[in-house]
């Protein structure tokens, strides 16, 4: 006999991108960073002891905190600490929206929010980007129009890496009756010339949540820790209501607090990721390849079209797919609409970009 | 403005036992083991690199899902990991009763049960224990007439420690017709020569689920990981549905397998609570308190009743909680029918506990 509700025993789960066990895979799929966490982050990884896993750990994860607002000149307030972005995500649709209710998305973006909203039980109204990837005058009317309480829009947005301005968020949000999320997973790859800065937007919109996390930018994707930053009045039914009691550990509090005071040793890591980013995006386009203009630490690339073993390009950038697979570098292949002619590429250290660029170049030539 | 959801603006959130950070106070409120993890878990913490940390963790944390299933003797598809046991109780809800649907609890017990049910908009229909609380031989037929799809038994029981034999728990099971989550997060603490064993319902009932901690027994409360175990049936939404896409991280699931795989290690600090059990609940009753026969980590003490300078037990309860608190002992009291006139108290070291009976025995004196 089944127990599920319906709507979950119709749902299918989320699909994450492969991540394997083997050692000398080249891994560009999950879009982590290629550079390890640093010194600081190894010096509070040294200094846990066992002892301090026996009690429970601080609920609210305070002393990040406090080092957040500090960081992002904020009140404590504003901020709550998940196991992960996907936490946040689960918890904004739990505290904002009603099952039955709706959510917005651009799309396409992350898979996860469908997923999300089907195991809440409430509708997913789906926006389409316009060609370009840009979200069109008419987003906010709409997102209005679709009934949505909840909007999510990824950041620079996935899977492009297109940068969308603050000034064009903050009139979305403005215009938007409902909470807008914005996921900034990617921000930290964003060119610091640009001056791109959403969190000021908190401070005069009650309906802005900002997602931040460890895991790109900080090299922590395997400590689970993240970051949402509002309002007061919108973080704190999360922090005081939905969020499980004791959601965030000891040690992801402890290393993700490291981690936050020592980000300008992360943003070295970040420059070096624009430096191969404009490299590998130059490099695919010589071959051929056309990439949206990426702020991320990925790049969305178009294989090049005219190939007459082909059918389509679809055909051609599932082979590509799975030729570097077999070759051991892993990229994501997305099978949907509008993605199945493209490659979702994450930068790589230099040599890891310089073998995947090889094996590319070896693909093309052959054709 | 606000935008949470109605039931989300009225609820009260969970509100756990106090979690002080001064050194030197003696804790004994949030039933933590007295003794740190074993030499195996220091020694997996040691053997962490921060680089294994820069990519995402192995979805479903399957080593140690491969360790429990040997631990059990049971399939790896009879169980799920998760962030805490507060994480598998939300899963259950979310995946198992429908919004406006109810879920059934055993009152007294665990104050999150309402609280999680409040957030996912279910009712919460509370079945009086008996003043021995023991459950009642019509607990079951209560069930099924309540219209709870899922019901929750802590046991040991939470706040009294009293232990329901699993041949009970079967019976319960086997009447009602949705699923039964049955809570061991102090399965650990229980007299192994009364060879409880719940587990074994799993392979004959398909709507058994039950949650085990690594927070008590392995004195990992700082970890936050825990694990189900039921029908293949029964876990698989939760696995590949419901369950956030990375809820446990690397670190945890590396500690927690060590832990699990050491249990004989933690085997050890099971005795010595048990023994330190026996002496505090004697030394309780010959200062006049009474206390449920616990198998758990804590014991449930009546204060002494006939003290004149008090109107009744329970502001003697709440006196005795508080005189503890500023002598530096913290231990819990429940401002709820049935439990005013009682103390729940955690069981420490040897030492912390002829503390307590000290301080307890002066307040006694003093009448």
């Amino acid at each position: 006999m089944s127990y599920e509700r319906p709507n979950i025993q119709r749902m299918t789960g989320y699909s994450s991108g492969e991540q394997p066990n083997q050692p000398g895979i080249i891994k560009l799929n999950t879009n982590e960073n290629p550079y390890p966490a640093s010194a600081a982050v190894v010096a509070a990884l040294q200094g846990l002891r066992v002892e301090d896993l026996r009690r429970y750990p601080q609920p609210l994860a305070n002393e990040f905190r406090h080092v957040a607002a500090e960081c992002h000149h904020l009140q404590v307030d504003n901020f709550i600490a998940t196991n992960g972005g996907d936490e946040l995500l689960r918890l904004v649709i739990t505290t904002f929206v009603e099952p039955g209710g709706a959510i917005a998305i651009a799309e396409p973006s992350y898979s996860l929010y469908p997923v999300l909203a089907e195991i809440h039980g409430c509708d997913v109204v789906r926006i389409d980007l316009q060609d370009d990837w840009t979200m069109g005058a008419d987003f906010a009317e709409r997102l209005n129009a679709s009934g949505a309480s909840l909007a999510f829009v990824v950041n620079p947005h996935a899977p492009s890496g297109l940068l969308t301005p603050a000034a064009s968020l903050r009139a979305i949000a403005s215009t938007f009756k409902g909470v807008l999320v914005i996921d900034e997973a990617y921000v930290d790859f964003i060119d610091p010339t640009l001056r791109h800065d959403a969190v000021s937007l908190v401070r005069e919109l009650d309906n802005v949540l900002i997602l931040r996390t460890m895991s790109k930018g900080y090299s922590l994707a395997g400590l689970r820790f993240a970051y949402g930053i509002g309002a007061a009045s919108l973080i704190a039914p999360m922090l005081y209501k939905t969020r499980d009691s004791y959601n965030t550990d000891v040690i992801s509090q402890v290393l993700a607090t490291a981690a936050l005071r020592d980000r300008a040793s992360a943003a070295l890591g970040w420059e070096k990721v624009r430096v191969e980013r404009a490299r590998v995006a130059a490099a695919l386009v010589a071959l051929g390849f056309s990439c949206a203009p990426s702020q991320s630490n990925f790049l969305l690339a178009r294989v090049p079209s005219g190939d007459s073993r082909f059918v389509n390009t679809e055909i051609m950038a599932r082979e590509f797919y799975q030729r570097l697979k077999d070759s051991g570098i892993l990229v994501r292949y997305f099978d949907q609409p509008r993605l199945r002619d493209k490659l979702r590429i994450t930068i790589g250290t230099h040599d890891e970009n310089t073998r995947l660029l090889q094996q590319l170049e070896s693909y093309v030539r052959l054709t």
